[in-house]
C-alpha cells in the first residue's frame, strides 16, 4: 500500500532504473543432469522445420524454462535455490524456418536482498542474428510495480545445444517509486 | 471513438478501477464431462518433469483454457454460455521442476451487462506456494481501452487434478475513462 | 540514445501513430510448399477438441508463425525475405471448444525503409465470430520505443485450412517521438 510517485524517463541512455544480469539456460537433452537442467522442450520441432532443414532450425519448438539470473557470468553454485534469487520463468519458441531465431515471453521473479521482491513481465523477438536485440518489459509487480521498459539481450556464450548464456540489460523508463 | 480522460492512481490500495472475480478451471482428464471441461493439456509434462518427480510437477506442460469468471464462488449454471459472460482465454504453463508452479498469459473477454465490453490482457508468474501473488495487466481494449494494472491471485479451491478456483482481484492504475 | 518526447492520444480515432497492414498466414499441412509455408502447428488439437467436435474447433492447438505483413493485400513475391520487410513472429492458439476462436501473442519485427526499424509486442483475443476485434499493443522497441496501443483485426480472406489473411490496423496512443 501507500502512495508512489510516477517517474518517466525520455532518454534511452538514462532509464529510471537499470539492472544487468546473466541469463543461464541449461536445456535437458534426455542424458544430462536432471539436477542442473533448467529448461526442457515442451514440443518437438514441427514437420515444417524438419522438411526445410536437416540440421535444424527447430521452427515451432517451444521450450519452458526456470532459469537462474546472476549478476556475474558464472553459474550460481546451486542452480535451483529460490531463496535470495532472481529467476526467469516462461517460454521461448523457435520461430524461423530458414534460420535459428527465437521469441520470448516470461517473467523475472525477484526474491533478492539486492534487487528486491516482485516480478517483471517481458516479451519480444530475440533476433539471434543481431549482436544486440531489444525486447519489451510490459509490466511489473511488487518493488517493480507497474514498470515498463526495454531489455537488451546479447548472446554471451553458447555450448552446443545444451547451454546458452545471455547478457540481459534491463532498463526501465516508466517507474513508480 | 470520442475523447477519453487519462487517470493514473499512485496508490496500490486505491486503483482507478477494481473488479473481483472467481476464475474456474475444469481440466479435461480424458474421462470427465466434455460439456463441463473448460481447459485441456496441449502438451504433456516434459521428460525432465518425469525424470525428477514421479508424482509430478508437470514441468513444461501447457494448458489452454476458456474459463468462466464469476462474481461469486459458485460455478455458473451453464459453463459455456458466452452471452453476458466474463471469460478468461489463453494458456498456463507449469514451469518448475521441483515444485508445482505456474505461469499465465491470457485475455479476459468481457461481454457483460455488469462489467462492460472489451478485453484485458494479463501475464505473470503464478507462484503457487505464496498465499497471494500479483500478475500484470498489460493492456486493454473496448471499455478497458489502454488499461494497465495488477491482478492479485489467491487459490480458493482445489479438487484433485481436475478443478481449481482462483480469486482474482483486478486493480487498474492507469485508466482511460 | 537521445531524448524523446512523450505523446499521449486520448481519442480512439486520433492515435499518435497509425499503420495498416495485411497479415498473411500460410499453414504447412504436410503436403503444401515448404518454401511458401509461413506457419506450422506445434501441437495437435487436444483430446477435448476431438471429443466435442468431429469437424474441428482445434481447441488447444498452438501454431507458431513467421508471417509476412504487407501494405497491400497481395502476397509478397518472396515470402521469406527479411531485408526491407515487416514480419509478425509468435504464436496463436485455438481456445474454444464449441467454436473456431483464437488467441494471439507475437511481435511485429520492422526492418523497413518505409516503416522504420524496431518491434511491437501484441497480445489479445481474436474473437473470430466478430467482424472486427481489438487486441493490445503492449510494448515496443527501436523506432517504436515504449509504444502502446490497439490493433484492430478483420478477416480479409480464408482459403480452407491453409491460408488466411487479416487486415491489421495498428493504432498507437502512447508514443515516444
Amino acid at each position: 500500500g501507500g502512495g508512489r510517485r510516477f517517474v518517466r524517463s525520455h532518454d534511452y541512455d538514462s532509464p529510471c532504473k537499470q539492472m544487468k544480469f546473466y541469463f543461464h539456460d541449461i536445456l535437458y537433452d534426455y542424458s544430462n543432469s536432471t539436477t542442473n537442467s533448467t529448461s526442457a522442450a515442451a514440443t518437438k520441432p514441427t514437420a515444417l522445420a524438419t522438411a526445410v532443414s536437416s540440421n535444424g532450425t527447430f521452427f515451432g519448438q517451444m521450450v519452458v524454462f526456470d532459469d537462474p539470473m546472476t549478476s556475474s557470468s558464472a553459474l550460481p553454485p546451486l542452480l535451483n535455490v529460490t531463496a535470495d534469487s532472481v529467476r526467469a520463468q516462461g517460454l521461448y519458441l523457435y520461430d524461423k524456418k530458414e534460420a535459428y531465431n527465437a521469441w520470448f515471453a516470461f517473467s523475472i521473479v525477484f526474491n533478492s536482498t539486492v534487487y528486491g521482491h516482485g516480478t517483471l513481465q517481458l516479451m519480444g523477438a530475440d533476433i539471434i542474428s543481431q549482436k544486440t536485440r531489444d525486447i519489451s518489459v510490459v509490466g511489473g509487480t511488487g518493488d517493480f510495480f507497474m514498470s515498463r521498459g526495454v531489455a537488451t539481450l546479447r548472446t554471451d556464450a553458447v555450448e552446443g545445444f545444451v547451454y546458452f548464456r545471455l547478457q540481459m540489460d534491463i532498463k526501465l523508463y516508466e517507474c513508480y517509486v
